[in-house]
């Protein structure tokens, strides 16, 4: 599997294709607007934010969903967010201007946009370029798809995964973007994902949401869940094998590649959350159920403090211990409590463990990928939630956002 | 009222004094050591962190309570915490050392500390100041004691409320310290106040709660809850007022004036953040409810992205509505949310007012004590909290702390 790199490397899937182009939306020297092609007979699958101010290309997307969908339309550099009716009737109006060129109902097309809050879509920017956005549609163009839809992103992200399906190869692509105003509760700022699988629509949709959920549900960069998260599945069929739904032997294949694809991308928002040095693994087990471990591992994952010492590559393990003590564990005893960073046990009985040296800690912290373990000594269920570091940087990058 | 200024001026409790020196814990150059003593016959109340990984001295402090506590003994510099059964052996070594020196039982002193977690306390450092630090007891001890408690704290907090009860006049004073860490379930990290006003037992801790609930719960920094938060009300009687209670007539000037001096304190506290530069007051009004408006206000300011765009002067409103509706509000009807920064209406209708201006906005950005006002449009309950923006400097003070 090819993860996220400067030069992606993901393989392209039969049925669909990607044409981007520059609108011009915020800068004039970098495409922003990218259109997803699949072909006739496709299915598609999504997920949204769950943020009750979600924006205008989610709530028309949610209303084109059940319409067969053969079009996502995506623009970067603005997010067509708390933008009230206009915003509305904009998204509306890109998805008509999409359909006339292609000679299809303006509901088979889903929009999605990203970028600053508050600012009316340019939507005249958008329907001079789409001609391009279609001539330079091709079934190659997943790179270039990747480097239109970033924003704050410093990388592309993108990965696919090839899998046999009764002797018929099948391939899942993905590519996302998303670095700040990350705390997916559905899924997160645009990802899109598309395989050739003949796969049946209700089965689609139950394998995105479960890798949805043990993937981007699963992230933070800083608590904050956006007004534009989606994330779409597509599935056009063209690889020929067997239909499959939740029933079939090898539906176990198609998920796992799916969740597979999914946590890879989520892994590579995180890397590249703002400003981020570290990426840090939190797993939580011994819990009473995964609910309380993913709360504990999300306050952890949440804690400036815990975030700062990082940055610092400080082994203050007290921060990591006050956020677990203030996290809602009901009826917590803290003298059951393990911690341990990386392969060093840091807390046991609720204090500083016997065998720990503040040079083991800070070995373990001077690496860039740290796996935080936290035992809570009260059951069998475990979570593990990725987040990164607080550094200078995210307070710069967000503090010149809109400058 | 005087709230917290580079000279504090404060008033002395009749019955009350503190002594402060330097016990050497983190630092030769300054005071980190204070007894606050309460004349015979006071009654105290107290509250604690609700942090489930509470300090050594909160867990005796808490046991202590209830055998009519005469003597806090606190220190700056070491917060005890995460120290296990050695850190409460230390906290109970600290309180016989004073009891000896006092000639009186050890569980009538309360133990409080603040600093680093998980390092042990240097009793040794503490026995040898104690007698330094009652050498020093004083009625006007007050400014020095504020400034002793002080961890990352640039500015020392005290304040004082005086008033008539039949006739008499009584006075409330308090020092508070706190700059990080800065979420209190309960009380802050370490405040202390006293009255000389004459009071019934159960009327004081109920006096006590109810400010804290209306002042230092309502505050955050960083959404992290200390380990070592604690309130304390002092009443040495001296006054010489009737007895008090919570049927009497004048237990309202009493419950005014301690809330208005933790109010005090509280708002002092967040204006001295760390890395702090603006303090924000957040009120949300029309919510179903006190926990609703409560949530709504909270989610605001612990977003990282609202306090780094106040950090930047920028009237990004979109985060605050992004904020808003990630906040729990069952069934939020966005069309109905207003928001306003100061007087300016920013938000109408789910989306930017008509009349808003981006230079109105930055107008209002620029002062260093803003309003944030959020209409739900559901309801008549209200909620105030205050926090302060996210710098630079939060990010070096907290990745430092320990260097």
């Amino acid at each position: 599997m090819s993860v996220a790199s400067e030069e992606l490397n993901v393989r392209k899937v039969k049925g669909v294709r990607l044409g981007s182009a520059c609108a011009g939306i915020k800068r004039n020297d970098r495409d922003d607007l990218v259109v997803i092609e699949a072909a006739e007979g496709s299915i598609c699958a999504a997920v949204f934010t769950q943020n009750a101010f979600c924006a205008a290309p989610v709530i028309v997307a949610r209303e084109h969903l059940g319409h067969h969908p053969r079009w996502l339309l995506v623009n970067s550099g603005n997010a067509n967010a708390g933008t009230g009716q206009r915003g509305l009737d904009d998204a509306r109006r890109t998805c008509r201007a999409l359909a006339r060129l292609t000679g299809s109902p303006a509901e088979r097309v889903l929009p999605f946009s990203t970028g600053v809050i508050g600012e009316y879509l340019p939507v005249e920017k958008i329907e001079s370029a789409l001609p391009e956005a279609l001539s330079a549609l091709d079934e190659m163009g997943w790179a270039r798809a990747a480097r239109a839809i970033m924003t704050t992103d410093t990388r592309p992200k993108g990965v696919s995964r090839t899998f046999d399906l009764s002797g018929v190869p099948v391939t899942v692509t993905g590519i996302a973007k998303g670095a700040g105003m990350i705390h997916p509760n559905m899924a997160t700022m645009l990802a899109f994902i598309a395989t050739d699988a003949n796969v049946e629509q209700a089965s689609l949709q139950a394998c995105l949401s479960e890798a949805v959920d043990s993937s981007f549900n699963l992230i933070t960069v800083d608590g904050d869940t956006s007004t534009n998260d989606a994330c779409v599945l597509l599935a056009t069929g063209a690889a020929g094998n067997p239909l499959l739904n939740q029933e079939s032997a090898d539906f176990q294949l198609l998920s796992r590649a799916v969740r597979e694809v999914c946590e890879a991308l989520a892994e590579a928002i995180v890397r590249d959350g703002e400003g981020a040095t570290k990426l840090m693994r939190i797993e939580v087990e011994q819990a009473r159920n995964e609910a309380e471990a993913r709360q504990v591992a999300k306050t952890i994952a949440h804690s400036p403090l815990v975030k700062t010492a990082f940055f610092a590559s400080d082994p203050n393990w007290g921060r990591i211990l006050a956020a677990i003590g203030r996290s809602g564990c009901v009826d917590l005893d803290i003298s059951r409590v393990s911690i341990w960073l990386g392969d060093v046990l840091i807390v046991e009985n609720g204090g500083r463990a016997a065998s720990y040296s503040e040079e083991a800690g800070r070995s373990v912290m001077s690496e860039n990928d740290i796996l935080i373990r936290v035992a809570l000594g009260r059951g069998s269920a475990r979570q593990r939630v990725l987040t990164c570091d607080l550094s200078y940087d995210y307070v710069r990058i967000n503090a010149e956002y809109r400058t």
